[in-house]
């Protein structure tokens, strides 16, 4: 298994509202057949019917309106801690709550989290350890203390 | 909001099991403070204890022992069915359930879905329709008809 994501598939309740949400936020994508497709980066992500997602996954959908923690977050970096404030307040005008409001990390970073409209969480952060090309790809440093 | 994600994090009840079960796949990484991170392409797939990710993300981890759908999931495509088959296999000899043996889509592809030891959903598909770049990036196709 080569060492790559190639799809992120977040299911949603209403899809219009999801898609909405995120072009608020700048993003913009395809909608084919009731699933929206954006690339971002080197993979794309999409917004796709919660029940046809779980059924597409053969797993039980019987907790169909979720609440709690999901087990799984994504995160967006950026380049200064003016645009984590700047894409917290987007997000929360957009309707998103904020699970926490953006702070200084023990990693001597910035960074908040919200969940969007169906309770994705999605964490914005400036970590000045982590090296985002130009292209916006994200390099990990050579953790030298690590093993 | 740049068009981009920077890292996926995984909550995991047990950091060791789960790493064990991605290198099992063939995936490595490095370990930091009680975290994985793996270079995924142009982002970090990290994992890291499934409390301390809900805490960090300021969200109520009552359901610890979650079960049922998270609402996500992610998906590895590849070249040829014959590498979906031999990847499902790879997961269920490491530990994973398969929740979707592999079989035909309704796009004209093949794939197959497995949960983590943790729960967390992976589709592994061949979807002719989806460019895989010789570095592993996935191109969306220009879908003429959508809107």
């Amino acid at each position: 298994m080569e060492q790559r994501i190639s799809l992120i598939t977040l299911g949603v309740s209403d899809l219009a509202r999801a898609r909405e949400f995120y072009e608020a936020l700048g993003w913009s994508g395809v909608e084919v057949d009731e699933t929206y497709f954006v690339q971002a980066g080197g993979l794309a992500f999409v917004l796709w019917s919660r029940t046809k997602l779980a059924n597409d996954a053969g797993v039980d959908n019987s907790d169909a309106e979720p609440s709690g923690f999901g087990g799984m977050t994504l995160a967006h970096n950026v380049r200064s801690r003016a645009e984590v404030d700047a894409i917290m307040t987007s997000a929360a005008g957009a309707g998103a709550t904020v699970t926490k409001p953006a702070a200084e990390t023990f990693y001597g970073g910035y960074a908040g989290y919200f969940a969007d409209l169906d309770g994705h969480l999605w964490e914005i952060a400036h970590n000045p350890g982590f090296t985002l090309s130009d292209d916006g790809s994200l390099v990990l440093p050579d953790f030298s203390s690590g093993n």
